[in-house]
């Protein structure tokens, strides 16, 4: 496998062309950012703990029938992975309630609903990826609604594969966001990353943060809380 | 019938308690918010146009079977209506871009979409009265999914009568939003008013707007736009 072309340079990940047409090379970056880009900074070790984490969920995933994008990973900060035509949209499932939702709602943080909730971000940073409804993914054609219909399904179904895994390590698991893409052949592949950065993980004792939220909140030692999930899932102690 | 105690002052009307305990006093006033009350002005008869324009369109509603809860006219600006608790809910049905939506999907106003688009908003001024989807509707229990999908239905129905009747009077209903809420024996009744306060209409030909956007806008002559609605639904020219 050979890397290619640059093909985007995102604000976490860089992703190239590879010498098959239907695989991209993503790289992790220890670069982070928050509330659309307003807040930058750099977590030192992100790039390696992610690309690990991230592999290790689409691997446990794909174990239990999710169609995934992931492949193998390349390196300690690289991986291969199919390349899809992402949807532009962001599927966020909650089971508690936290950051944008609770100051929606105007509810307390840490709230657990009855049954999780989905919800559609059109992936627009010039919007502020804005919170929409189907009728709006309809009318814009950002997915049919089979496809979204197939995302809601999908992204319950990894909610309770990851909220089951990480309470076997004494993490709940608050929210995430997941993106999709097609492939070529017509299908629906879970894509992107699942790691700290677009997960909340709460220690299920303490209620300490172990997610991105240690940055967005200045809370420190972020690099620590990404590589307590890498612990916490069983890898290696020092990646 | 008599008017008994003053039950709630909100931006647009007065609703007085009366001497029968399922029945509410409305009484439409002149005074006009935009903004979440940011802007603040009167338009000159407004109360008494919105009161004949609402009446008007209850009855015809009404006509088509849709449940709500108009019972009479009471005076040039006043209505006796059912007393319902009123669900915390805007419900909103847009056929062509503007407004909210416009900015939130980056579209030009003026677009018609493929298929009427149904939004819910929290109606809750301090959040600012934000979209939600049915989900959060169910965890928040803003309303049963039984009565979500009602509303989702009653609006569509009701969309489809007004811009018929507003079409045959040359002006082209943009959106509206409407209200429901229930009486104590049960039933989701369609509330509050339908007016130009409340819904979007652009003169068929011209384009020009007859509505609370010539408020929002500054666009001059509000008190016109709103006299040329009850004028084009056969109302009286001086009212
Ligand atoms: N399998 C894939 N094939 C093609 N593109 C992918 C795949 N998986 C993820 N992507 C896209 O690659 C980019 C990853 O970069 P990164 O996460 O840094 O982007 P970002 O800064 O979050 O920006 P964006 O708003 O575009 O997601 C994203 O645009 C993502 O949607
Ligand atoms: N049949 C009804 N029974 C009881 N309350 C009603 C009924 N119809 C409408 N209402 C409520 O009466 C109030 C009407 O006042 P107005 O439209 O001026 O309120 P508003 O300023 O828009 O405030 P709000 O944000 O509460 O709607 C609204 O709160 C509306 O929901
Ligand atoms: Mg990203
Ligand atoms: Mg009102």
């Amino acid at each position: 496998m050979k890397r290619g072309e640059l093909l985007y340079e995102g604000k976490a990940k860089k992703i190239y062309l590879t010498n098959e047409a239907d695989k991209v090379w993503v790289a992790y970056k220890d670069d982070a950012t928050a509330f659309n880009a307003q807040k930058k900074g750099t977590i030192r070790n992100k790039g390696e703990l992610n690309n690990r984490i991230s592999a290790r969920f689409f691997r446990l995933l794909g174990a239990h029938g999710i169609a995934h994008h992931f492949l193998e990973e390349l390196s300690a900060t690289e991986q291969l992975v199919k390349k899809v035509t992402i949807l532009p949209l962001e599927v966020v499932v909650r089971n508690i309630a936290a950051g944008s939702l609770a100051k929606r709602l105007g509810i307390e943080e840490g709230r657990r609903f009855s049954r999780p909730v989905v919800e559609f971000y059109y992936k627009n940073d010039d919007l502020g990826d804005p919170l929409i409804n189907e009728d709006h993914i309809a009318i814009q054609e950002l997915a049919s609604s089979e496809q979204t219909a197939e995302m809601k399904k999908v992204a319950l179904r990894i909610n309770g594969l990851l909220a089951d895994v990480m309470a076997s390590c004494g993490i709940t698991l608050v929210d995430f966001k997941v993106e999709f893409g097609m492939d070529p052949a017509g299908n629906l592949l879970l894509a992107d990353e699942i790691s700290p950065d677009t997960c909340r993980f709460w220690d299920s004792k303490t209620g300490e943060k172990l997610d991105k939220d240690r940055f967005r909140r200045d809370l420190g030692d972020v690099e620590g809380a990404y590589r307590e999930i890498w612990n916490r899932l069983g890898g290696e102690t020092h990646v």
